[in-house]
């Protein structure tokens, strides 16, 4: 497979120099786009768009289209994993995604099975060939799962929630369970991405969406120490390449030196964090991917300008910045507000990489 | 007024020697308890609740007749100050506060009155009397306003939200429009302490909600800097004693320093910052409040001992401690597993007070 022409992506990622700051956006394949609600109406529902791998690649690339993005993400949905061990994964409008079964006992926990990624998720690495094969080397593609402990959450509460009742008191109650399901859960997620990487994903990322919801010490034990097996268990690409891996965990801010020494490439960064502080914290450790405040996107262009050279300014020059939202581009945004973020990260940067 | 019997929690709050680690609990006058849920249906919707100053007096004394507590605190609502405003404050089952009229432009924040709190808020100052004279000196009781960062979200989005959309695009489309609100939300809020302490509070709150929602220096200059506004403007209780004020800001584990600087007494912690580290960061200038996962009382009692004790160790020997929850206490608590956490405060902190 051809490496990508537009590499901005991959050499920040290893803070080699680049021309302008890489930029892509969290869920950039989704609901503010009027084409993806079409091919989402094409499709039926949200899990067939997910399923069937050409619709899958048709809305991956359809903001590259729009956009000068620097990355394209595999349109997938992070309970991939859960639904292929059996939980029965469903979404009812306007609740987000339920689970039929539920994990809350030890039995639950070995009754489940580690899934035989290839076959039982063909489809996504169907798609991410697809994908592969259709962006023809324009930009690299990103992989990803969600984290062990983000994926047990989901599984102990049957779906979100608001105050994570069912997964606390498993891990207060009985941390053992806990510590057995996030076991399975993190050879599940090195399998999945390493069938991801061998199926031609070129970078990955681990969403850890409620690592944040822990103490500092419940974060490094439940959530943390199982995205360290995850990584250690990650292998090289086709080309026998070390594949560049970035760590988010939404308000993890607090944790970002722990974070650094993980084994990750870069860590994804939400707005509640300085990223010149972030950057001062981690050294030459770690890239750093982030951070604008999404609802930046419902203001001006200008005040969109502004508060990109103003993250720009706080990274200052030098390599080993990915731009990025800190957390998805929310359905209500208007596609002209992302055209301008993405030109003026590109605009901005220039100076910063002279 | 008599000085309270038991006055742990403001020698806490001035960091002076207790005998235990005194203990209250955000919301605890709250849906968990049965008693609350019967005088909620007596007294028809919530704002019939608060706005009844013989009720809300019976509310905010039944978690003290149930548990060994250290402090009662005012039942009422955070956003009676914008319902004072005028903007209509009502509550949808199921959806959370709702206002019929919403603040967007120049135009509604110049029509908005600074209420004259002691007629538009008289409900208040007549509950805080009234919880006074009923408390009858047994512990101190605490007031309470929202930020007017949190109360300007509400105002703007018109209630709850997920992404603060309209407030965001405020804050970086048009930040004169927000800076004339909040400049008006911080001399009502400060009026309201006032009113609250002249009416017999002996300790205020300030709930940052939504503070933790803005970047680092969007939480500097639209958010702390109205608190150290309103603080600036407190005045002595009747007898010329400076009242301590605590200031809370959920999310706000990052910005400990900043807030250690405002003229607070006491920060309030969520449970994602170690209470000892946190320590460490403010050093003697503040007492610290908090911080145990609310959700640990879905847990074991064995587990919440645990819990409590952990907390303990980590702040260490010495004064200046108030032990909370990080988050108000959630409506499906078992009322069984509070009592367990507060006696396990008082049990298990003695040590660290010798």
């Amino acid at each position: 497979m051809t490496a990508p022409t537009n590499d901005r992506f991959l050499r920040a990622l290893r803070r080699q120099p680049v021309d302008v700051t890489p930029v892509w956006m969290m869920r950039q394949a989704g609901r503010y786009l009027p084409e993806y609600r079409a091919s989402r109406t094409k499709a039926g529902s949200f899990m067939d768009l997910c399923m069937n791998p050409d619709l899958a690649c048709e809305v991956t690339l359809q903001p590259l289209e729009r956009y000068p993005l620097d990355a394209a993400i595999l349109f997938s949905d992070i309970l991939t994993i859960p639904d292929a061990m059996g939980l029965g994964l469903h979404f009812e409008t306007g609740e987000g995604p339920r689970f039929r079964k539920v994990v809350r006992e030890a039995s639950d926990v070995a009754a489940l099975p580690v899934p035989k990624v290839e076959s039982d998720l063909s489809y996504v690495m169907q798609a991410v060939k697809t994908i592969r094969r259709e962006l023809n080397g324009r930009v690299p593609l990103i992989g990803f799962s969600g984290s062990p402990y983000t994926l047990a959450t989901y599984m102990v509460e049957g779906g979100s929630s608001k105050d994570f009742r069912q997964i606390k008191r498993m891990l207060y109650s009985t941390p053992d369970v806990l510590h057995a399901l996030l076991e399975k859960l993190a050879l599940s997620v090195a399998d999945y991405l390493n069938a991801q990487i061998q199926a031609g994903a070129q970078a990955v990322q681990i969403f850890d969406t409620w690592g944040g919801s822990l103490t500092p010490s419940g974060y490094q034990e439940f959530s943390l120490s199982y995205m360290k097996k995850v990584i250690a268990g990650l292998q090289p690409d086709l080309e026998g390449q070390k594949v560049p891996l970035i760590v988010f965990t939404k308000n993890g801010g607090q944790w970002l030196e722990s974070m650094a020494n993980t084994g990750a490439d870069a860590l994804g960064l939400d707005w509640t964090t300085d990223i010149g502080q972030a950057r001062k914290r981690v050294g030459d450790r770690v890239a750093l991917q982030g951070n604008m405040d999404p609802s930046v996107l419902y203001a001006s262009p200008e005040a969109i300008r502004k508060e990109v050279g103003r993250i720009l300014e706080s990274y200052g020059p030098g390599n080993g910045h990915i731009f990025n939202l800190g957390h998805g581009i929310t359905p209500q945004v208007d596609p002209k507000n992302a055209g301008v973020f993405i030109e003026a990260v590109h605009e901005l940067s220039e100076k910063y990489h002279q």
